[in-house]
């Protein structure tokens, strides 16, 4: 089916990229096939959206949402699929709400790589009045930990920046440790962006509350585990020389006791795995 | 004094650099002043080459240890100068050997930032003909980790380099994670490369065997502490936006329970504080 | 309005002390308040209670629920508070039961301070035939270790009591460590007693199960953290010398992961931060 | 009443064993009694069953459950005995089917003793084409550990068998560690074969996720705890000399915070003690 | 034999205290009897005097070191206790000093009980110019952490004094915890001030460097373990209700692993067992 | 030569076994062939026979120590080879009294598989006159912990003999973990019974103290490390079914960090690493 089979194109080629953008993209031209085509087999299509992206939980959670929706109730395919991306919008905004309750005046906050949904907390919590401190990492080797201090600034939040590796500074006196997921593992472990691992050790050696902020849809039911993607070795060291192999994994595997509660659309969630599936 | 002078505004402006550099020109110039004024206050002149760069223990160590040499004896100052920095080079060359015993066939062995010492020990391993593989960091912001890599790989030594917020996944399953000293603190602390901190957790953390190879020149006897040095943000961020607060500390203070043993000249030592001062 | 202020006049200057006794007079004037004037903002007045004692989240919850209430359906002001007021005593008493069922004929339990709620739960499982020994601490500074001694032993439960710092040789072998709340944080800590924090810490070194038996009112949902109270010095060392400084701080915080479960009216809940308001 | 004191006797002199026989033979001569007999006191008919093994939840909650049913709408005591059983056993093929997913291509699973749960998630995951690693301990004194790798490997699953205490190096790089429990305590422990514990140590120590499965019937809600059985120390050492006492506990007791989740017929529970008894 | 029985008596009452006390009046006595009767049976006589208390290692080792010393080449008995007293006031000494260069300006230290080892390293410290802060404890029942606190102010340095179970506030920051001993056990453990021991336990849980400063007359060498002292329970509650058991231990037992380093009269020493008996 | 030849095949061939029978054995084979041929090359016979075992570090370090020394004035190579080998010894004596001095009264002592040094300390110390429980694991697959609960049971010391996995129950509350060890690994590791590994983790995680026993013959100082050996799978399961893999590894490699002290030929040494090659 052609707007299915464009979207994932652009999925796979990299042209659409963040949970959020692919979701988007992949239920809006499964709906417009439907719509065209009523007798078209949307598990099909939805498998052709999936498999587009294997390891993105969120667009695989919210095609079965949709499969799993009544779209005649909601005025057709494409009604459905803007029901459902609406509500999603409306849960993100929930998180930051939730989220921007855990800080007060005079916190230091500890952050890595950029995280819309961390900086919507923070900025949220800015927003009502709150000030307090954050230091973030400049999280190599793409530099995303640049974004986030640059957004924060902006906004006016106090933005301590640092090295990856001098993280123990900041992390040993930190009241909250705050980051992302780009998944959560039945089998006893979230994906987030590499780093994440080791200061979550430390956060942990030092007693430091630690939260990860993501949409229950996140959460992989279907599946126990991903792969950890390698990455250009050339992001890390472009002109390395002959006989160094370099390593790029784009992610780390962080063991779920090291999260103090997740913060999600259904508010603090210590045990997320037993979450019901979305939309609940 | 002239020699003295030059010396230490040389040290003092960083023209002169590395442990072993400083000590050398100062050791030189002091012994040089001694030679065309035997009358000279040795004293007043090792204080001022100490003065001119307050957190190197070393110099510090060896200016002690040449004003309590019979420079007489040794056929005046600078043959007890020459005889001094001789003694050192030798004893630099057992830490090499010293630390290549702990190598074996197809360790997995972990380090950080650039340290003449632990490359002198791996490339001696590697010259016995001791086959491992080693895994190093870029180490932010200048990069040093490339020059190890590039040193090891040149003569031959299997080398996996990667950022340093990725070290979690080559240190847990590491054989050995070997690294250099700045200093030595009686206070409980040695003084490395920022990330050695962190490093040193999580190694502890996955029972990784801990080495640190350096010169009992290396221990700070009269002094508890030293002050971490703060270089210059544009290092990390050569264009951080306004707002944006730039950290940039040099070292991190490790607490030396996270240390298996130091490889010194004198072997390796678990307690190396209660080793007697150079030259013993 | 002259009850509101009253109470709030009362409440401030700790003539009126306790969750409890707080929460019920506060309660009581708001309604007698709105008894008299149909028209009173009642926002407003709760507002002025709760500014009363910025840190008692069961008052500010309370007020809350109240302002939530529908009023006329029970019968007025009154009715609603006095609804409110015995649903919580009962509430308390499910507590009571709900931690009576983890003790046992031989039970080692250790306990810190005075709880009124921890001590309803050892009184009943008493009650109901289990013979345990209890550990508590005499509390300094004032001694209110010896209120819970006094009254578990008018009961004829066995009582062991010593001083603070001697807790370790009590819990390195106990079967339980169980404490009350001042308040649980959404920022991943409660509040208890100051050593509450230190006992946490060594029970979860040597696998002690810990419970912290506090009602869900307890829970601080719109604010992220609270400041610690500091006490009088002189409670401490009336006649300190000159240049001693006496820090005599009333509460610790302790990150909710050294907490087993909370013992709530809704049962054991490990997981409080995601359990919902009161009245549920 | 003759069926019900017939099966008590059975279960008594371990004629009967295994938690599900053991409560399908009480549940069926309760149902039995009451049929003949529907003036019949079933509540004391269900204590002296309940009394016949003090230290097996899964009956005790199954004869509660049964007494609060309503026998008239189930279609009579046997039709209830029967509705109850009928379910339990779907929901242990729940439990197959939630644990499979926690299962993928290539993981190294740890496990202990023999748990027919254990096996059935096993063998539902290798039955669903994931193709993985199962480490698995002889379980001295008996064995047990053999007929788990003997069912596994029939089935085609690849096992490696050691004995107990070279445990460690299998743990030391599993991604899953799997094991049954006996019973969960509402003190903070759960009971399963002797050994669990001191793994449970470890698997923590190196970040192994760690999972119990079981029926949530497992769940003690109305006592504290329960004593370690003491087996015959003939099974360890048949021929022991005079003067050197034998110990063959049965089970250990193991501290909550080592599981990362259970795995029950209502999904992945992090917090066990908190789900409402069965049947919800 | 007068001398020593008197002595013995006297310090079986308790009218001699205090390890040096002790020490001093038992050799000064032997010395004396074996003054007056040349023939007397020297090991009797330290026998009588070691038996007078036996959990007193200084008591011991210096009868010990007397009784293998030469006497005549000292120029009597008299001269050889004179010696051996003298050589140990010296020790002290050193030991103040070695322990000062730990302290480092703008430190805090946290300190437990009374040591006079510790207050005289804190003195020199000051004395040299070096300005920190001290966090010291009341030490219930007795309170002799109100000597080291005026000790300390009265000699102008800062002191923040604090109930015992207020410790975490100040260990969790701390750069030094530094306290003294009673014995250094071979079978790995020192005796010291109960408190010591779950103050150790969280100093080592947030990597505060602990040193334990004392004279190496102090470790044991012929016994193993020593009985932990109970001392009088009114001492904790004077007027205790009945059914209320006061315990009042007077020492904790301290796993040698916590110790960073011990600060001795031969330096810092990490491995105290290891090193040979005094005087060596 | 001869007597070399004829002894390294018999070791080989694991005739001769156990580290003192297969050092006693080389040695006088080395020098037989010495005495037989004075100009014959010592440092090739050595050769032939270290090669004959190559994890045998005491074998190795004793034909160093033999060509090290001075064989005419001891009276000819065979006098050399029994003045050694009566001092390896007299030393081993010397390591039971030094072990024995760490048991008192009533101690709970626990030990897995046997090792004739820890035995020889346990009946030393009971010869003594001190009375103590020794908890020991029966060392599967070949029960040597019989042959230690057997041969102190017949000196009258009392034994309670378990599983190896059932280890938890007796290390959590011993006093003392004592063991042996085939060799301690410059790397950081010691080499001893698979289960030393597990019970070393368990054992520091309840702060048991935990001392290996061990001639610092045993110490390997020219190689980093050993391959540990597998030994029949039939040991462990002889009719193991077709498609299990049954693995038997020998060894367990055990963190130093987790030793509080070597009791050695020298005394106790916390630090065995820096201790001078014997003879020293």
């Amino acid at each position: 089916m052609k707007h299915t089979d464009a979207a994932a194109a652009d999925i796979r080629s990299l042209k659409i990229q963040g949970a959020n953008a692919i979701a988007k993209a992949a239920l809006r031209a499964l709906a417009a096939d439907l719509e065209e085509d009523g007798a078209a087999d949307v598990q099909a299509l939805a498998g052709v959206l999936a498999a587009a992206r294997p390891n993105e939980p969120m667009l695989r959670n919210l095609l079965e949402a949709f499969c799993a929706g009544d779209s005649r109730a909601a005025g057709g395919p494409e009604a459905l699929a803007e029901l459902l991306l609406a509500r999603v919008e409306l849960e993100e905004r929930a998180i930051a709400e939730a989220g921007a309750g855990l800080l007060r005046q005079g916190m230091a906050v500890f952050t890595h790589c950029h995280s819309s949904t961390v900086v919507a907390i923070l900025l949220e919590a800015h927003r009502r009045g709150v000030r307090f401190r954050v230091f973030n990492t400049e999280t190599r080797p793409r530099y995303q930990g640049r974004i986030t201090a640059a957004e924060l600034a902006a906004a006016g939040v106090e933005v301590v920046h640092m090295v990856d590796s001098a993280a123990k500074v900041a992390l040993d006196g930190a009241d909250l440790f705050l980051f992302g997921a780009d998944a959560v593992l039945a089998s006893g472990y979230l994906i987030n962006k590499v780093g994440t691992g080791i200061f979550s050790v430390v956060a942990n050696r030092y007693d430091v509350p630690t939260y990860c902020a993501t949409h229950t849809l996140k959460v992989v039911r279907d599946r126990a585990d991903e792969d950890v993607e390698q990455r250009d070795p050339a992001e890390v060291w472009p002109d390395a020389p002959g006989g160094v192999l370099v390593l790029n994994p784009a992610f780390d595997k962080v063991h779920l006791k090291y999260v103090t509660a997740f913060i999600t659309e259904r508010g603090l969630l210590k045990d997320i795995l037993s979450s019901p599936p979305w939309p609940g």
